[in-house]
Formats: C-alpha cells, sequence, structure tokens
C-alpha cells in the first residue's frame, strides 16, 4: 500500500482516522481538550442545557476551534462516548491484566470499575442521557464492552475457570450488575465499602445464591 | 379517628391521597386513562418533545381536565413512574406468589420482568428519561422495588434457602442484571429465548460461576 509521505507524529494521530481526526499531534491533544470539555459540560449541564460556547469555553478555544474537529453537538457527543469507552476498557484491562484467573480477574474488574466511576461521574450521565439523542451510542457502547468480555469468558471456560455456559447472556447480566452497584454505592451514596461489594459478588461468583439441597456454609 | 362519610368508590380512590386525587371512581378512571396516555406519548416521542397536549389528544381529555389532576407535565412524569412502579411490582408479587422457593421466585420473577418489558417497552424510555428530569424519580422507583426486594432475601435467608450475605448488595446486583437482561434481550434484540436466559442465571444462582477448585459439572 503506498501513502502519501508524513511525519511520525501524524502518521500515530491519525491511525484512528475518520473525517475530522487531526493531522498533526498538537491537534490532537487540542481534540482532546475539547472532548475532555464536553465531558465535564455534559455532565454536569445535561446535555439538552449545554451548548458549544460552554465546552469551547471550559476548554479554553474559540467556537471556529471546535468546528475544526466536531461538526456539532451530537457528533462530539458520539465521539465521547466512544472515547470514554476506549479509556474505561483500557483502565479495567489494565487492572486485570496480571489476574491469576476468572474469579480474581472479576474481583479486580469490578472494584476498579467502582472506583472509576466515582472518580469519573460524568461517566454514567453522559452515556445515559446519550440514549436519547440516539440509542445506537448506547448500544455501541455497550456491545463493544461486551464483546470483549464474552471473549474473555471464552477464554477462562476454555481453561477450565468457570462453567460451560452462554457467556453472552453472562456478560450482559455482569455488565448490568456492575452498573447498578456503580449507580447505587459510587455514585448516589458510599455507604457500603466497595471490598464488601466485591466480597459479596465474589462470594456469588463462587458459591451461588442459593442452598438448596447443600449443606449451609 | 373520624372522617366524613364517604361513598366506598370514593374511599377506595382517594386512600392513596395527595392533591390532584380524584374524589369519585370516575375521576379516577379518567385519571388513569390520562396517566396511560402519558406512558405511551412520553415513551413513543420522548419527554422533552411530548407536549401536554399530546397526551390529552391521546386520552381524548380537554386540557382543562389534565389540569385537573395533574400540576404539569413534571408532575404526571412523577405520578406516571410511581405508577408504573406499582404496576410491575404487583405483577411480578403475583407472579411469584405460589414459587416454592427463592430460586423459584428467581426464575419465574426474571421470566415475568424481561415478558413485561417486552409488552410494556415504554416502561423502561420512561424511567430511564425520568432521571434527567429528576434524579428522585428514577432512585425512588429502584429503592421502592429494592426495598421490597430486600425482605424477601431476608425471608429466605432466615428459610436457610440462600447463603446469608449482604442482601441489600444482592439487591442491586440482581436489579442490575434484570435490567440490562431486560434491555437486549426484550427490548433491543429477541435472539436469546427467555427460557435460556432464566436458566442461565438459574445456573448461576445455584452453582456460581466458578469451577477453581470444584470438579467440572
Amino acid at each position: 500500500m503506498t501513502t502519501a509521505p508524513q511525519t511520525t507524529a501524524a502518521k500515530a494521530v491519525t491511525a484512528s482516522g475518520g473525517p475530522g481526526a487531526p493531522k498533526t499531534a498538537r491537534g490532537a491533544r487540542t481534540r482532546a481538550r475539547i472532548l475532555k470539555a464536553a465531558e465535564h459540560t455534559f455532565g454536569t449541564l445535561g446535555y439538552h442545557r449545554a451548548g458549544i460556547s460552554d465546552i469551547t469555553r471550559a476548554a479554553g478555544v474559540a467556537q471556529g476551534t471546535f468546528y475544526t474537529y466536531f461538526a456539532g453537538k451530537e457528533e462530539i457527543l458520539r465521539e465521547l462516548v466512544r472515547d470514554m469507552g476506549h479509556q474505561v476498557r483500557a483502565h479495567l484491562a489494565a487492572e486485570i491484566l496480571d489476574a491469576g484467573n476468572r474469579l480474581e480477574a472479576e474481583e479486580r474488574g469490578l472494584r476498579a470499575f467502582l472506583q472509576y466511576l466515582y472518580e469519573n461521574p460524568s461517566l454514567y450521565r453522559v452515556l445515559q442521557e446519550a440514549q436519547f439523542v440516539d440509542e445506537a451510542i448506547y448500544r455501541d457502547y455497550y456491545e463493544a464492552f461486551g464483546k470483549g468480555y464474552v471473549r474473555m469468558l471464552a477464554n477462562a471456560t476454555r481453561k477450565g475457570e468457570i462453567r460451560p455456559g452462554n457467556n453472552e447472556v453472562r456478560v450482559w447480566a455482569l455488565m448490568g450488575m456492575s452498573n447498578f452497584l456503580g449507580l447505587r454505592y459510587a455514585l448516589w451514596e458510599q455507604d457500603v465499602s466497595f471490598d464488601e461489594i466485591v466480597d459479596t459478588l465474589s462470594d456469588l461468583f463462587r458459591n451461588g445464591l442459593t442452598l438448596d439441597g447443600k449443606e449451609k456454609p
């Protein structure tokens, strides 16, 4: 494949491609700053009340600069959710990287997710609100998340670390758990320690919930 | 306690009380019809785009009639979510009433919830959107749901049907599971049978997820 000559930095930043993709490393930094400002602005004011001028003010850039990178409010929301998804997944992947087995990965992943949501409360609000702008934004986020998660469970099944079963269904159940636990205990009220939450779920993963026909612990 | 004389029907409908509560059985029916119309209107147009005139048109009542029962759009949303919450809980309670034990109650409850969501897709959208009008509406819905659920798990713990553990944390995990499974498999795509979903979760509740140190099934 032949491409036009580019500097190394430009190559790196255009790898993600797409219209509006920055041509230089400096452009990539500006774009990232605008995305960060949008995250904060949408997270605090809400998508509907937030204007592009609120975002550019928070980012410290001119309105024209915004339009160099994004076509408008809906497009930046779409890019923001995609970007937040990459960040959460990269963060969790790093946290569970050297987990000894799937149970440990679930424990570490849940703890890291709760902590991440606590430190990045805008994630939840922006994501939730995005479903009313375009449901595909929201759906893509969870489908991307779920895809990698199913692969990990399939791997764990092959290694004999988890019971064989419908891993896709499990993944949606597990994502739902983390989501609601995060909403309740990381965002609304921090009245139960993350350790206690992780221990409770770990017990479910190891032993199930019911005792029917089993000895009491 | 002394109360003014009332007809039996009037007593029944004013039991829920509050301003705007209908004084007659006929009034209660009108109010219920307006709520049903609001559910459909918010569910299809979305809260922000829906106007009171859309609701009154769908209900076949005059605008003045709307204001006999509700102060405005935000109030009817609040009442609607409360009303939907009562309905879902009553429906699920009836479905699990004669379950033999907690595992069976979980299985039946999950199946009934998936079916309910499939038949009442507005529930999800209205509820999700309500959190951006007033987060308390959304939070109250899940807290009311969770309260009864915690009581049921406490009961099952006493009867030795489930492992002792933090039932409140479990309840938020379980509500999250149902929620995401419903979103994915009842609302977005019905590509996995509800039986398969219930079986997958039932296996988790009975046997856990991991095999570490246990024999393979």
